[in-house]
This record gives structure tokens, C-alpha cells and sequence, in this order.
């Protein structure tokens, strides 16, 4: 079987080109320039460059981009630039980036963010709202596996998905989102974890499995069944010698065994990464919209 | 085989002797009584009588109990009323009776209640802490359903859970819970609806299922493995001209068939049904606790 590869470059593309168009068009109509705020503490590298990424694309979208940059920090601190973003009428969006380093509660950060303007969607009040099935802002991995899935034609409505990991930004939302009775959702989920017996009994079953454990190659072609189609969340880096940095990207998936049985299957890199920003793209456009509009808030 | 018997009236009463046991302490410790308060609008009799049985138990326990009825009201006088609850030091849990009449929105009201005296877990806030592994308020039914499982020695971790139902106040709420790295939680859980494709093929594969459809006698014998644990949240009445008021209520189980297979299942009436009341209680004292000692909530 020749699997449909799911290229998430492309469509991630085509999704920032929908939300630079809202975001003119906002401009044209109304005079309202999106805008994006990060906050970024301490001197992580890997966190720089997602910031970084983050700020590029806001702009590229022609939104407001803001980026608030701590070296050090306290608790306050952070509390304190969350509240002065939180007045900032310029500010529709913002997050602050995650992993805090350990003096600081992730937590109460995250509940400070006023939840009008947590395009994470990790502030909790949001998280219920998807649960209860109204999401407001779907967190971007979610929503951007939700979209590789729908805009392919492998919508999950009545099929089995199978979930690998329960983390609050992948495993946990998207089993909330896909359950729903809604538009691309619908779906009988299964949450697999640490703690499952017989894994591969219930892989076998599933119509979709999305991935997202952080076990390199852990999913493997007997564990799946044919025409399976598999959305791999994990990057994990392995050893590579022969590369000049000295290690490569791989997935949760053993791509190459899997593909052979699959009828879709992500790549990784060029997979689900790449979503994650066009997401958060979309979700600060929403959030621009909702703030010009708060009726609509109502019936998200 | 023979099924134990998982009953819920006298599981509830040992649960409300603790309550009211954590009551007492905190009146002679701290000076301080529980308050309860619940907002009944409109003249439904159903509804009028599950107030009253709140009102009554909450009194039994040992708390001030509130009651607010309004036989009409506008979705501002409400709102009014919550929010002096809101207001109100003596009253540390709070619900709004549903359902509301249809001029009314549930979700605006639910929203309204201050989430720490929001005793039903019903608030976006605290479904998202429910979602996020940190529960402060599990809503009644399925903390009720959680509490039957561990008291009976049939814990959940490990197991394959099939969920029956995606409603937010049953459904969603004990797939969430029950999938937790946590005490009593840790399953592999399914969630299952109308959409499902091969129902009885999940079914036949779980360890525990909890139905929660209110289809009468749903779940029949060949749709469970031998040894099944089920609970049965179905409160449905069927038509009994032999009996005076003309109908009977049966569960979402088939229970004398199932029941030959299971290792122990909750009967109707009697199962789930007395617990919820039980577990309303201790969620109050843990909002009286929470109001005492704050900085509890965020461990929570």
C-alpha cells in the first residue's frame, strides 16, 4: 500500500495565508491589527527559537507581534508583565512560553493570563470549554492535528482513534476535542498510557492513532493494522554520528515499518511541527475577533 | 457467577457520616459551619424534590442550608441571586438546580458562580482542572461512580474502562477522571456514543463499564465479557400498569441478564443514585476547607 504522506509544511502554509487575509481584511474593515504578545524567561536556546519563530510569523501574518524577554525573574515579575498584557488593549493574544524554570508555578502563571486572550488555550476556564464542548482556544498541537486530519478527508467522525499519552497540551485535549459531538470530531476515543494493558490490542483496533509519548520509534508496524492512519506528535532526538550535529529527529512512530501498512502517516519533522504556529496564528486572529465581537463569545 | 452487589445507599450514608463528622470538627475547631446553598427557579416537581432532598441533607450533615426559589425569573434576577451568594461569607457551596427554562442560559449562570463555591463542578474553571489532572470540585455523579469503584476494591488503574455517554455532566467528566495518573484513576479509558461504529465489540473488551445513555436496558448480556464490572447511571422510567403510579425505573443495563456475567454491578434504583447527594456534601466541606486554608487550592 502507497500511504498518503501528511505533510504539515504545506498546509500550515495555506492556513497562515488564510489568517494574514483575516487579518488584512480586519485592518481594511476596521482598523484592528491583530496583535501577539510572548513572554519568554530565562535563557533556554530551544525556547529562544520557538519565541523567535513565533514573533517571525506574527509578523509575516501582519499582526502586532510583542515579545517580553526575562533573563531572570521572580514569580512577580512574571505575574506582572501577564497583568500589564492583560490591559493592553494593542494585545488580543498572548502566552507565556512554557517550561518555566522551577521558582515559578506554570499553574498560577497560566490562570493570571486572562482567558479572552489565552491563545494557549491552557488556561483552565478554556480547557473546560473544550471539554464541555465549546472550545473558545483549542491548544495548537490539538488543533492542528484536528486540521491535518480534516483537510486530508480522514475525518475521525466514527472512527476508533486511539490516543498514546495523557500530557495537558496533546494527549489529553485532543481526546476532548475529537470526542465531541461536532464537526470533524465525533470520534470513539481511546486514551492509551503508561499504566495500559495490552497496548497493541487496542492499537490493532484503531482506525487513527496519534502518537504523542516521546518514545522514539515506540509505535511499530505490528501494532498497528492496515490502512491505519497515524499522526506522529513525537520529536524525539536520537544519535546520529554520521551528522554533523551529531543527532536526528525522529517520531514515536518507526516511520518507515509503519508507513508500509498505513494509509496516511505524518512525517517528522515537516509533520505536525509545523501546524503548532499557524494554529496559534489562527487562534490570535480568533481571539481579535471575539474582543471586537463579545457576543460570539457565547456560542464558541 | 455471583455479582456483587455494588450498592449505593449504604455507601452513600458511610459517606455522609464523614461528612458530617468533618463538619462537627470544624465547628468545634474553627467555629466556622459549612453552608450550602441551592437556587430552584421555575415549578418543576422533579426538580422541587431533589432540592428538597439537598436542603434536607445538608441539614443532616450538620451545614446551614440555603434555599432560593423563584417560580419565575428572568435570567437577571438569577444572575442576581448568584451573585449575592457569590457575596455571601456564610455560603461556602452553591448550585443553580437544573435544568433552567429555555429563556435562560445554563452556561451564563454556571459561568457566573464563583468556581470556589461552585460545588457541582460544573464551571469551565473547574471542568478544566477536572481535564488537567488537578480536580478541586468533581461533579457529584462521577466522583459519585469513582468513590463506588475504590470503596468496593475494584480500582480502576490499569483497567479498560468503556465510557457509555459523553454528556458534560456524567460522561466527559468520569472519562476524565478515571484516565488521571492519580489514586483511583490510571485506566485506559473509551468513550463511546452515538457515532460509535461496533459498539458491542468495545463493550466485550471492557473490565469496567459505566452506561450512562438513558436508553432503558441497554447494554445487554452478549455485549459484556464475563467478570465485567459495571455501573449503571441510567434512570429511566418504562411503562408498569400493574404498579400504582404506573411505571418502574430501570437502569441503562439489562441487570438480571447482565448481572449473571458481571463480577459486580450497581443496581437501579439504589446504585449511583444515592451517591450523588453524598458527594455533594463533601464537596461543600472541601469548599468550606478551601475558603479556610487557600493556599490548598493550588495543590489541589
Amino acid at each position: 500500500m502507497s500511504a498518503t504522506i501528511i505533510r504539515g509544511t504545506p498546509m500550515a502554509e495555506e492556513i497562515r495565508a488564510e489568517v494574514a487575509e483575516g487579518v488584512a481584511e480586519m485592518r481594511s474593515k476596521h482598523g484592528i491589527v491583530p496583535g501577539l504578545a510572548v513572554v519568554l524567561v530565562g535563557d533556554d536556546p530551544a525556547s529562544a527559537v520557538y519565541v523567535r519563530n513565533k514573533e517571525r510569523a506574527a509578523m509575516e501574518a501582519g499582526m502586532v507581534s510583542e515579545v517580553v524577554r526575562m533573563s531572570t525573574a521572580t514569580e512577580e515579575d512574571v505575574l506582572s508583565a501577564v497583568r500589564r498584557l492583560n490591559a493592553d488593549a494593542r494585545i488580543h493574544g498572548m502566552l507565556v512560553q512554557l517550561p518555566l524554570p522551577d521558582h515559578i508555578s506554570e499553574n498560577r502563571v497560566i490562570e493570571s493570563v486572562n482567558p479572552n486572550k489565552d491563545v494557549d488555550g491552557l488556561h483552565p476556564f478554556n480547557m473546560g470549554l473544550l471539554m464541555a464542548g465549546r472550545p473558545r482556544f483549542v491548544p495548537a498541537t490539538p488543533g492542528g492535528i484536528q486540521q491535518m486530519l480534516v483537510r486530508t478527508g480522514f475525518d475521525p467522525s466514527g472512527k476508533n482513534v486511539v490516543v498514546l499519552g495523557r500530557s495537558n497540551i496533546v494527549g489529553k485535549p485532543i481526546a476532548n476535542l475529537l470526542m465531541q459531538r461536532s464537526d470533524g470530531a465525533n470520534a470513539t476515543v481511546t486514551v492509551c498510557h503508561t499504566r495500559t494493558r495490552n497496548l497493541e490490542e487496542v492499537t490493532r483496533e484503531a482506525d487513527i492513532i496519534i502518537a504523542a509519548i516521546g518514545q522514539p520509534r515506540y509505535l511499530k508496524a505490528d501494532m498497528v493494522k492496515d490502512g491505519v492512519v497515524v499522526i506522529d506528535v513525537g520529536i524525539n532526538q536520537i544519535d546520529a554520528p554520521e551528522r554533523r550535529r551529531g543527532y536526528r529527529l525522529v517520531g514515536d512512530v518507526d516511520y518507515h515499518a509503519v508507513r508500509e501498512k498505513a494509509a496516511a502517516i505524518t512525517p517528522v519533522p515537516g509533520g505536525v511541527g509545523p501546524m503548532t504556529i499557524a494554529m496559534l496564528l489562527s487562534n490570535t486572529l480568533k481571539a481579535a475577533r471575539l474582543h471586537m465581537h463579545p457576543h460570539l463569545r457565547d456560542e464558541s
